[in-house]
């Protein structure tokens, strides 16, 4: 099953992007009077008939509307330090959004070694993955927040706020080791607590370089609970999908 | 931490091939007298000091060895049909090393694309995986089986046998709708049935054109129990990676 993707709504119409115009009309052979599926990233799948089978600015009327589709039952945030090398940042991208994402923050943290992303070319990557696993709802991706802009914007979150750190030797102000809880323990205990209702998690993952002590300090200081995500060595990218798989299978 | 690995090991001495010589003498600057690490592949760490400073075939000798070093509590198997676009199959093989798998075998399926695959190229992927995670035991990977071959050949395996499909209207024999249990829910009663002992487990992931009826009754009636991913429509290769999550985070 194909489906499109437009940004688009107005009363009963869709227009798609000149991008999946394209797609839609040109390499795919749509006619006027086809009927196709679109979603607008709302969360619903749009049963559609093209009015207008225009390459530059496909117009389509909405026959019918199927809600939730694709949607999973939690709400996951990974706010997380894009890695030097921009590959591995698109592998999570696709990876989180194909098992279930729905927020992504890109962190720039004190050992960050990349500072700049192309905010668009990683919405791309997010929009093909989403059309590709049919997720109704499009994952939020911010623009790029500094570390600690980012810990006082989740003062008010009301739900499970994680970091997960590499550091097994990092002691807290008392001279203790901080102790680190794994995600799977924890999150089975709130699945088994709720009686399997929504979890809602922020989990923040730090670069190469991992977090600073500062960082971790300042995070555990603002309710964010220290996770372990068990005991390989595992590049940023991989803990993120690592976090996503976590969530991902206690939603059965 | 830097480890380099050889496949050649002579009583007390470790020979280094061309390219692990190269990247430990002439990038690294390493010099004789230098102590480094060294695995072989076989689950050991050894200490080892630089002998002979070749930048073709370092000889070093070993001062102590580390043994289980980086492994993990379990036994899996992933027989995969390789994706069409072969960097996707990398990714498996990257992050399939680096969470934590023993042994890989590629399929050729009834609805496979592609039916040939660069054994050396995948090769190097795992091993430079299994360095950059510092796994101890280095994944083996096994040459391109038939998947009728594979199946016959894992008569004899005690453990727990899965294969993961996509279509859900599959129906058996007596046309009953074939029913799938969780990974994560089967696993869970594995290691709590078991005590956390070691579960050894065998997991099937077809090719993008899913595995055909015949395939998936033939697996059936070879001891393979149906089980399900989620709810996520997933790319073979992200289907791969979340049974190396599910097991790896049982594995506590």
């Amino acid at each position: 099953m194909e489906i499109f993707y437009s940004n688009n709504i107005q009363g009963d119409y869709l227009f798609l992007s000149q991008e999946e115009s394209q797609h839609c009309i040109r390499v795919l052979r749509n006619k006027v009077g086809d009927v196709v599926k679109v979603s607008c990233g709302d969360g619903n799948l749009y049963l559609s008939r093209i009015e207008n089978a225009d390459s530059t600015s496909t117009k389509l009327k909405i026959i019918s509307q199927e809600g939730d589709f694709g949607k999973h039952n939690y709400f996951l945030h990974i706010a997380i330090a894009p890695t030097k090398n921009m590959e591995r940042f698109e592998i999570f991208l696709e990876k989180g959004t194909e098992i279930g994402i729905d927020e992504i923050t890109p962190l720039i943290c004190d050992h960050s070694e990349r500072r700049v992303i192309k905010q668009e070319r990683c919405e791309r990557v997010i929009l093909a993955a989403a059309k590709q696993s049919l997720k109704g709802k499009m994952p939020y991706f911010n623009s790029l927040t500094p570390f600690n802009e980012f810990i006082k914007s989740t003062s008010s979150f009301k739900g499970e706020k994680y970091i997960a750190f590499c550091d097994n030797e990092l002691i807290d102000n008392k001279g203790n080791p901080i102790e680190r809880i794994h995600i799977e323990k924890r999150l089975r205990e709130l699945y088994e607590k709720n009686g399997g209702n929504t979890p809602e998690v922020i989990v923040l993952i730090g670069p190469e370089g991992d977090f600073s002590k500062k960082e971790v300090e300042s995070a555990i200081s603002s309710g964010f609970l220290p996770i372990s995500l068990g005991n390989s060595r595992l590049r940023t990218e991989t803990a993120a999908i690592i976090v996503c798989c976590a969530i991902y299978l206690q939603d059965q």
